[in-house]
Formats: structure tokens, sequence, C-alpha cells
């Protein structure tokens, strides 16, 4: 049972909720639980602001709870560890993305039986592959209820308390501002270019979508060593994919002249569109054992032949974030590579026009608050 | 130009062809080219009958030509070598199955520029890693064109002449009836088991549907140490699957309680259904960077949500038959392990009734016909 008063825990907090599907943002004080043993309590200094906020916020994925504190890009600072920490101090700075718990019962419990003891046994599983992402008891940052029973809270706040596990270390040469959307958007593009063994240089994969994700990736996969082309569907992202962000190459979705020259000449896909699109010519770029992975929440089924698959070894899969170990590792491989979003500062009563921008796909490319310096507790 | 005159090349062959999308099959007269240098011509003693050859004959893929001497699971009996053959000589036992040419240009003529140079890469790059079967030139066994400007005829008949490199030996130890088939299923079902690294002992995957690629398919996991659970649509393959295929377990596609149970708890699945059916169910059996291989050649679009694949990293890819050298280790794999196909022997005057049975799948699970011994010329 999720406990709902906002004053169940102790440590009293701030930040911004919107309280039904309006979306509206506005001042909401709530509660953190006290620093456990092995919890860091952080003071936010910056929260990006993802795709995923607002599609919570309008619960049109239709598992919201309100009040809603979104915000799963937080950097800020360590401001009180408990007994048992051992990664971080004081002052560090550090990162908490997507997630804020897991199963993480390394295979205890697999002997437990019951209803339940299969569920446990592939959550463990994944938990001890360092795979916290597919844990199925996974705990989402915000809109989610934690191992007490409470409602998560996101990063639109003033401080939050993380269990050291789910808490990366920003390396010290990090814009932070600019480093917050990796911990979603980052670790979104690195994990299935990594995993899907499209990280050899010279490889040649395709970003789909110039937004919060594509441009990210094609970061990564520049300094990855790749050659990369960007497909969108706005031909005045050209010049911005080539000049700015160094792809190689840039297609519109709306030439099919374009689409059919490049045919057969692609090692992998990122395909970052959330809205419905045909994948049938994305298919069609890819190599034989070509992988189009999706990364964007795609609403519509997939329609999907059979044949272009059967005649080269291609695949289709999705992937969603990463593990708290690659995460750390996607970070300190931005870090070497000076690899951070691009982004727009904003206050925090700017966020409910921030999100109307956002729908508009108005914004290169991340909306970032300034919480620290921004979000005033007399609101 | 496809030259038409079955009488263009100087060997007399004979066969059963059809004529026309009745896809009844009848004798039939043709000829086959001169043993070249590097050519083998063989003795056919068997050859398999492949559901794609009923598809074929009734022209449901709209790519037949006739007339159609089917038939690619052939094995015969080398009569004669060209001058150039290093790998074979008279009497050896060897196999043919779906593919007799590719480019095998293996990257010559990347700067050969012009409007298809880039067609060629592709085809070379196949060719050049041991995958002639996703080569674009590729040359069908039967209903194709071969590089003289020919069509190529099948299995169906008294001999055929093959370039060496499109030939694999078949082990000493091998019955030759029951070995053909696996010139096709054998190696359908043995290469994505590789390829996709479903070949780890432990791993447990689903073969779904039970007919000549699955029961075959069954018998190479077993080989490889994985656990199998084998999906029909039928209560009555339960039996064949556990007893006699030695199959782990067994699911009826139609009872959810079954599926449900069984959720999240495979690494892979052999897809072999080339009928039209829902993969939803099968994507929900995966684990966290499971595997969905489809095998069949599924006519309609697959229907396929998005999340299910995010949420665990699951993909859905195709395979198609394989490379000519995994092709030779299958074989030899499948002699070393004992393993052939399960076949009903007919002779050649009762292939037309094998065809009506093999629609209803009516035959436990491969029919090969008996060449040698029953094709007549008289006929």
């Amino acid at each position: 049972m999720e406990k709902s008063p906002e004053e169940v825990h102790p440590l009293k907090a701030f930040g911004w909720a919107a309280r039904d599907t309006s979306a509206l943002l506005s001042p909401f004080k709530f509660s953190r639980r006290e620093t456990g043993d092995k919890d860091v309590k952080l003071k936010i200094l910056y929260c990006g602001i993802c795709h995923t906020d607002l599609h919570q916020l309008k619960n049109e994925w239709g598992f919201s709870k309100y009040p809603m504190v979104p915000g799963h890009e937080i950097v800020g600072e360590v401001t009180k560890v408990g007994n048992k920490v051992e990664k971080f101090k004081l002052g560090d700075k550090v990162g908490v993305g997507c997630l804020v718990g897991s199963c993480r019962s390394l295979f205890k419990s697999l002997n437990m039986g019951g209803r339940n003891s299969h569920q446990r046994q592939i959550s463990n599983k994944n938990c001890s592959n360092d795979l916290e992402n597919y844990c199925s008891k996974g705990i989402a940052t915000y809109c989610a209820t934690y191992h007490d029973g409470t409602p998560t809270y996101g990063g639109y706040s003033d401080m939050i308390v993380v269990d050291e596990h789910f808490v990366v270390r920003v390396p010290k040469n990090m814009p932070l501002a600019a480093a917050a959307p990796l911990l979603c958007v980052g670790i979104t593009t690195y994990s299935p270019l990594r995993y899907f063994g499209l990280d050899k240089p010279g490889l040649h994969i395709v970003v789909v979508g110039l937004g919060g994700l594509g441009h990210v990736g094609v970061k990564f996969a520049k300094a990855l060593g790749l050659k990369v082309t960007v497909i969108s569907t706005s031909q005045n992202k050209q010049k911005e994919a080539l000049e700015h962000l160094g792809a190689d190459s840039f297609l519109i979705s709306t030439d099919p002249d374009q689409l059919q020259a490049a045919m057969g000449t692609m090692d992998g896909i990122l395909d970052t569109v959330a809205a419905n699109h045909p994948v049938l010519p994305l298919i069609g770029l890819l190599k034989t054992n070509g992988k189009l992975i999706m990364l964007g929440a795609v609403a519509k089924s997939l329609e999907l032949p059979v044949f272009p698959l059967l005649m080269g070894r291609k695949l289709v899969a999705g992937s969603g974030i990463g593990g708290m170990k690659e995460t750390q590792e996607m970070i300190d491989f931005a870090a070497k590579h000076n690899i951070t979003a691009d982004i727009e500062v904003i206050p925090m009563d700017y966020v409910n026009t921030a999100m109307e921008r956002l729908a508009k796909a108005d914004v290169k490319y991340r909306f970032v608050i300034d919480v620290a310096k921004t979000l005033k507790a007399d609101d």
C-alpha cells in the first residue's frame, strides 16, 4: 500500500508538482525520507526536462500519479551520507537518473517459493547482471512507489535522498548543467551502441530524429569512431547535424530518392523517434546483419514484414536506459570525450512554458532547470 | 536475358516438372550444362520435399517460372568432376541445398563504379564473409536464372551439375535419404542458433511449430545442450515432442494459462511457423535480452508493439538458410551427433499426392523422394 500523506517523512522538501492531467506545474511542499545508512542526500543543482516528463504529466501512458514532481536528469551536490555509504563524501558532484531502486537481491530469494518466486528469479538475474534497468521491481525516480510504500518524487525539487547504488559520480571536468541530461539520453543512446556491437570504429550507423536523444546519440557514435548519418523530417536540421554535431551525412525522411540511394549501406540504426512512423524503409537501409534499435516509446505497434528480416538476417530490438555500472561508464566516457548535451538553461518558473515549447520540439536540444539558483522556497 | 529452350545445354536430363500454377508435376525432359572446370556432376539419389517447393509450384510468392523442376534438398553421388575441382572425387556422397551460385567476387569489383557498383559491394561483402545466402546475386537451386542465362532446375531429376563451391560433403556414416532435408531445414535452424548465441549449454529456448524445420531444430538444440520447450497448436504433438524428439517441455499455443506460466523464462525462440500468427505472446516468453528468431516466410506483416522490446532489450530477427562453409559445418555436426530428419521415403510418382498431404501437414516430418530407384526415364 502506498502511503499518501506528503508529510510521512521527516525531511521537509520543496519543488514544483502537477496536481492532475492538466500537467500544470506549481510550487509544492512535500517530504523526503531521512538519510539511511546506504543513502546519499543531495542538494539538487540542475534537472533536465525529458519528453517522458511531459508524457507522464499528461498521463499519456496511463499510470501517472498525482501530485507528481517530475525530473530524472538530476545533478547535485552531496550534503549528507549514511553510515555505510562507501562511494561518496560531502561535496561530491553526483547524478541521479531514471532509477532509484530495484530488487537488488542477487539471487538470494531464488528459493523463496510462493506465487511470486518466479518473478523474483527474473528480477534477481537482471540485478546481478548489472541490468537494474530491466529489473521487474525497478523503481522509477518519480511516479513510482518506493520500498517503504511512499511515492517517489523527482528532480524538480530542492533535494533528494537516494541509495548510493543509484547515484553516479559526475567527473570533475564536466559542466554540471549540460551533464544532467546524460543521466537519461546519454545512457539511452550509449548502452545500445555498446550492447549491440555498434561501437567498432568504421561502422556506419543512422540516427533517426535529432532531438534530445538523437543529438547525444550522434556525439557518442562519433566519439566511438563511427560514421554517422542523420535522418530527420526537417531540412533545417541539416546544417546543425553536419556542421555542429559532426554527422557525416544527412537524409530527409520524406525524400524516397535519398533513402533509396542509401539502401543496404548501414550497420545499425538508433531510432529515437517516439511518434508513430514506418520502420520498413529503415530496415531497407540496413546491410546484412544490420540492427534497428528502437529507443523511442512508440505507442502504436510496428508493422513489420518478415521477409526483409529473413533476407538479410536483420533484427529489430528495443533498449531502455542502462544499468548503474554502465551509467557510470557512460558518464566517464562522456567526460573523456567532452560530450555533454546541448542545453537551454531555464529558471524554475519557466517550466510550464518550457513544456509547451517541448511539445512543439522547440528546443535545442534539452531544457535544463537551474534548480539551485531559481527554485525559491517562498514561491 | 534468360534463355528459354530446354535443349540449350548438351547434357540430357530428366525429371518431374510443373508447367503452371496448377502445381501438378509430371515427367519432363530438359538439359543440363556440360561439367565445367569447377563443376561437379552428380547422380541424384534422394531429394527432400520442402514446403518452399509447394509455395513455388503454386506461385504463392509471385516470382515462379515454368516449367519448374523443384527440389533443393539434394543428396547424390559424384559421377564427374571438372579439371579444377579440388574438394571432390568420383563416388563421393555429396549434398546440394538451396543455392547453386552467388557473386563470389570477394571485393574485386569494389571499384568498378557505375550504377550497380554499390550493389556489388554489398554482394561481395556477404560472399567474402561466407554468407553466400545473403548475396544479392545469389542463385537459387531452382526457379532462378544461372550466370549463363539459363533457368535453374532442382533435384526432382536424375542428375545435376553444380559449382563445387555450392556442394557439401555428406559424412560417411550418415543415412543418405534422411540427410537430404538437412541441406535446407538443418542449416536454417543450426545457423541462427550459432549466430545469435543460442548455442550455450543450459540456455532455454522455444521451438514454435513441429514440422520439418521444428523437429530438426529441436534435435540441434538438444545436441547443443539446450533446454527445449516446444509450442504447437496441436496437443497430439506433445508425446512426439517429449518422448521421441527429447524436448524438455511442451506448451499448447491456444492455452493462455500455459503461456502465462512460462512468461519471462526463455533465452530464445526459433519460430518456424510460416502461417500468419501473433508474435506478442512469444515476446512475452522471453527473458531480458531474449531473441525471437523468425524462420518461416510469414506473408503478413508482424504487429509488434515497441514497449515490450524496450522493457527487456528484446529483439526480433529473421534468418535464412546459411552460407556454404556453415552448411558443411552443420552437416558435420549433425553426423557427429546422429542428427537426421525424420522422413517418409516416397517414389517419384507419389509426388503429387505428397504435395496434397504436405499442404495438410500430414507428414512426419519430411517427404524424401527416392530419386535413383524410382525416377524412370521412360515414364
